[in-house]
C-alpha cells in the first residue's frame, strides 16, 4: 500500500480524509498564499494546490502527496482568510443575501515518479440575508478567522447558508468524490 | 433558559445539535416508523416528526421537544432503513445514476403550553453511476443499515453522491437553518 501524505495544516481536511477511511500522515508545505492575480480563480487554486503538493513531494523519495487550496469567489473577487474582525465583517456583509462560489483545487503528486493529477471543483453557496447583529454574533464566536470567506459551513456557519448546489465537502475544504477519482489513477481504491 | 429535549436516537442528530452549540438532553420516543401511506411524503415526515415530539412532550411538564423524521423519496417510493443486505443492494441500485429527494420533517413542541412548530425541508441528491462492485463494497462496510435510503452522506456515502441542491444537514438528518428559525419562535436564539 502506497503511503499518502496530506500537505495541509487544516484539521477540516484531516477529518474529511478520515471520513473516507484513508490512512495518511501530514506534512505542511511552506507555500505562502499570495494575493490573487489574473482572472481565472480555477487556475489559481489548481496552481496553489500544485505548489503545496510539489513543495512537500520534493522533500520525499516516495508516497502520494495531496495538496489543496480553497477560496471563496464572488463578483471577480477572491476572499481568503480574514485578518481582523473588521475584515471578517466586510466579507460576511459582502456574502449576505447572495450567491458565491467555493473553489477547491486539488493536486496529487507521486513523489517517486513525479506523475501528477490536478483538478478543481466548484460549489455554489447561497447565503441568507444576515442582520448586523447576526454577523457580529458570528464573529464573536471566533469561527471566521482561519477560514476562507470568513465562515465554516461545518460549524455555526451552517446557520448562515440557505442552500448549496454541488459538492458539500468541497465547501469544507476537500471534494471527496473528485479526490477519490484522482487517487484511483494511482491505484488507490477508496471504496473496495 | 428553556430546556431542549431531542426526541431522537440518532447520533447524527445529536452531533448536528452540538454543531450549532445547543445544550440538550435526549429522550427517545416510542413511535414506530410504519409503512408509507398516501401520496404526500412531505406531510408524512411532518406527521411522524410531530408524533415523535408529541409522544415525548406528553410525558413532560416543561421544555421544548424536538422531533424529526428523515426519508429518501424517489419515483413515488419512500425508502426507509434497509433490513437486510439484499434490501440495501436494491435501494442503492435504485438510487444509482439518478436524482432523489431527501425529506426531513421537524416538529418543535412546547411541553407546557402545547404550542407547536411543524415544518419540513427537501434536498435534491444526485448519485453517480455505481458499479455492482462498489455497491457491494459499500454494503460490506456496514454503513447502510441504520440509514434511510441505505447511505450516509456524512460517511463513506460521500463517495456515492455527485452533487446536492439545498440544505446538506437535511440529508444528514436535521435541517439546521430551518430548526433555528423554528426555535426562534419559542425565544431560543441560536446565534446571539
Amino acid at each position: 500500500m502506497v503511503e499518502i501524505i496530506l500537505a495541509s495544516a487544516s484539521p477540516r481536511r484531516w477529518e474529511l480524509l478520515k471520513q473516507i477511511g484513508l490512512s495518511f500522515t501530514v506534512q505542511v508545505s511552506n507555500v505562502e498564499e499570495n494575493e490573487f492575480k489574473g482572472d481565472n480563480p480555477q487556475k489559481w487554486v489548481e496552481q496553489l494546490a500544485k505548489d503545496k503538493a510539489s513543495s512537500v513531494a520534493s522533500s520525499l523519495k516516495q508516497g502520494l502527496v495531496i495538496g489543496a487550496d480553497t477560496v471563496v469567489f464572488k463578483d471577480g473577487k477572491i476572499l481568503g482568510k480574514p485578518k481582523s474582525e473588521c475584515e471578517a465583517y466586510d466579507m460576511l456583509s459582502f456574502l449576505s443575501g447572495a450567491e458565491h462560489q467555493v473553489l477547491t483545487g486539488i493536486a496529487i503528486i507521486d513523489a517517486m515518479s513525479g506523475e501528477s493529477y490536478i483538478d478543481s471543483e466548484i460549489t455554489r453557496v447561497k447565503f441568507r440575508q444576515l442582520t448586523e447583529q447576526e454577523i457580529n454574533a458570528y464573529i464573536a464566536t471566533g469561527e471566521p478567522f482561519d477560514k476562507a470567506g470568513a465562515y465554516g459551513i461545518q460549524g455555526l456557519g451552517a446557520l448562515l447558508v440557505e442552500s448549496i448546489t454541488g459538492c458539500y465537502f468541497n465547501v469544507v475544504g476537500l471534494p471527496l468524490q473528485k479526490l477519490a477519482q484522482g487517487l484511483k489513477r494511482f491505484g488507490v481504491e477508496v471504496l473496495k
